[in-house]
């Protein structure tokens, strides 16, 4: 029997619940959803929530708030309850200081309580910590969401690399400037005009800051750095430079010769020596991650002695992100 | 401590002891390498073989017939001495009837040793039969090698998608084919004649029925097919096309719209419903392996809930085939 807190609750939470549902004979008999937590309370039930009950509910524009279960209940409740044994961490990233997110991962793992979260702040800033805490506690961490959602940048990176030596990771992994670079090109517009385009179709957010300044490219990076090398730096140091300096007329000369302005994320670790960038570079079609547009990610891994591996694809969106939840969900109830 | 005998001693073979070589520390230690198995002998050592002294043997055009240890010992001393539990078959695929592979890997697994094979013959056909005759012995059946080499197609196409529905396979998986299908364009040659360059080049075998007539992509696709849907079909019935009636012309014209024509394997798998075919494709700019070309090889999966994942790279060569052997060993080992 497995039993779950949600923590946070926003489109990829309610895709997760969605999953939860439609692939319920990939999880454990008896496996229950017992909390759904958000900031202003959440809705608890120590036999299991009744998933469909839920989804339906919140699927006719209800509120979760207004529901019968409701109350001011919190992340504290769980850990006092202990009656659970994996927490799903989805509350917003914060690369300031990590929190909500590291109060809650840190709390799960020092409870014995398995992670999976979609979170980059926490992890961006607390890994190693976070890592060692897991393993001290005998329970895992599964990270997978956090560098490009449903594209398997982790998995690629380490698992399916095994006794190869990864030397250099290059990196498409926003879909937002993706988008906007690609809108500058179509409609020969500049780019303040083309991130209102993203604004108003609900691509790029208000505040897009963390898109366009190449930061959440940056973040997904850093992460990969860590998990693959086990490098330490400061993200603050990192040489990171985003997309709103880009003009119309570089993409056309670029356009005119075949190539493509993409933000690339480009890392190398070798001997101690640790290299790290983002920022526009024009590519060309032999680039492996020419072909990775609009709402697709892509990690190209150099090694040592396994010739290069692409992994592509996973575009982003709220059923893909819970999807990537998912996997890692099962891969510790399998 | 893991004691491994390695039967097959080619290039891949040869490029694996240097791995071993070169990668000890990745092993458990006193790994041992006590046997390595040809077809007409072979040489032993019951407390481990004495790598580095092979490999200096070896490079030096020395026949390992004419090694010391050398003596008319076979498989069959392997399962007699019972004294490994790892065995590396890497016997030339056969696709009649699968030997000598299939014994090898039927002995091994019957007496609970662990199995790492690149060998397709085996694998495409008694798939079914060695993987559960691994459950029941308890030990690991790796075949990772089987269906690309260096590029990790199988844990892409289950580790990698956990929880999601894999709905489609698309493959360009040869890169033989590729070779002559790039060339006939770039020289403008006929199919006879790029075909004699890769021969000239050891690229396409004196024989290259395997690879020109599709039966190599179509044994990877097929093996793909049956790991990841456990799906049962006869290889003769599937519908495999080669690149032999392929013309100049048909190349010029594709090069002309900004296409390629490329030998594609395509699996579908839904509701018990499978289709398959392997042939010739003229592809555009927008398929996600366009790119594929040269030695690289590279597979597309369609899944429900992960959106598409692509991966591509991991060029064929002996180290990087011996790297996807140490692969699937470091996996057991560790």
């Amino acid at each position: 029997m497995r039993n779950i807190a949600l923590i946070g609750f926003g489109e990829v939470g309610k895709s997760f619940i969605k999953l939860l549902q439609i692939k319920k004979d990939l999880l454990p008999k008896n496996t229950k959803l017992k909390y759904i937590i958000k900031r202003d309370g959440g809705i608890y039930n120590k036999d299991g929530l009744d998933i469909d009950e839920i989804i339906k509910y919140t699927s006719s524009n209800n509120k979760i708030q207004n529901h019968p279960l409701w109350s001011d209940i919190s992340f504290k409740d769980i850990l006092k309850n202990k009656d659970v044994d994996i927490l799903i961490e989805l509350t917003s990233t914060n690369i300031i200081n990590g929190e909500p997110g590291y109060t809650h991962i840190k709390g799960a793992l020092e409870n014995k309580i398995n992670v999976v979260t979609g979170n980059k702040g926490p992890i961006l800033l607390y890994y190693n910590e976070l890592k060692n805490l897991a393993l001290k506690n005998n329970v895992e961490l599964k990270i997978g969401c956090t560098t490009g959602g449903a594209l398997p940048s982790i998995n690629v990176g380490t698992k399916d690399v095994l006794g190869a030596q990864v030397t250099e990771i290059i990196g498409v992994l926003n879909g937002t400037t993706n988008f906007i670079l690609e809108e500058m090109l179509k409609n020969k517009v500049e780019y303040k005009d083309a991130l209102k385009k993203a604004q108003d179709l609900n691509i790029a957010e208000k505040d897009p800051s963390l898109d366009v300044l190449g930061i959440d490219t940056g973040i997904k990076m850093a992460i990969l750095s860590k998990v693959i090398w086990d490098v330490d730096f400061e993200f603050d140091k990192l040489d990171i430079k985003g997309i709103t300096d880009v003009k119309l007329n570089d993409l056309l000369l670029d356009n005119f010769s075949g190539k493509k302005t993409k933000l690339i994320g480009r890392a190398f670790y070798l001997n101690g020596n640790f290299e790290f960038e983002v920022k526009p570079i024009s590519i060309d079609k032999y680039h492996p991650l020419y072909f990775v547009d609009g709402k697709n990610k892509g990690v190209h891994y150099k090694t040592d002695i396994l010739g290069d591996i692409t992994v592509t694809g996973g575009a982003s969106s709220p059923l893909n992100a819970a999807a990537a939840i998912l996997r890692d969900l099962l891969n510790i109830t399998k």
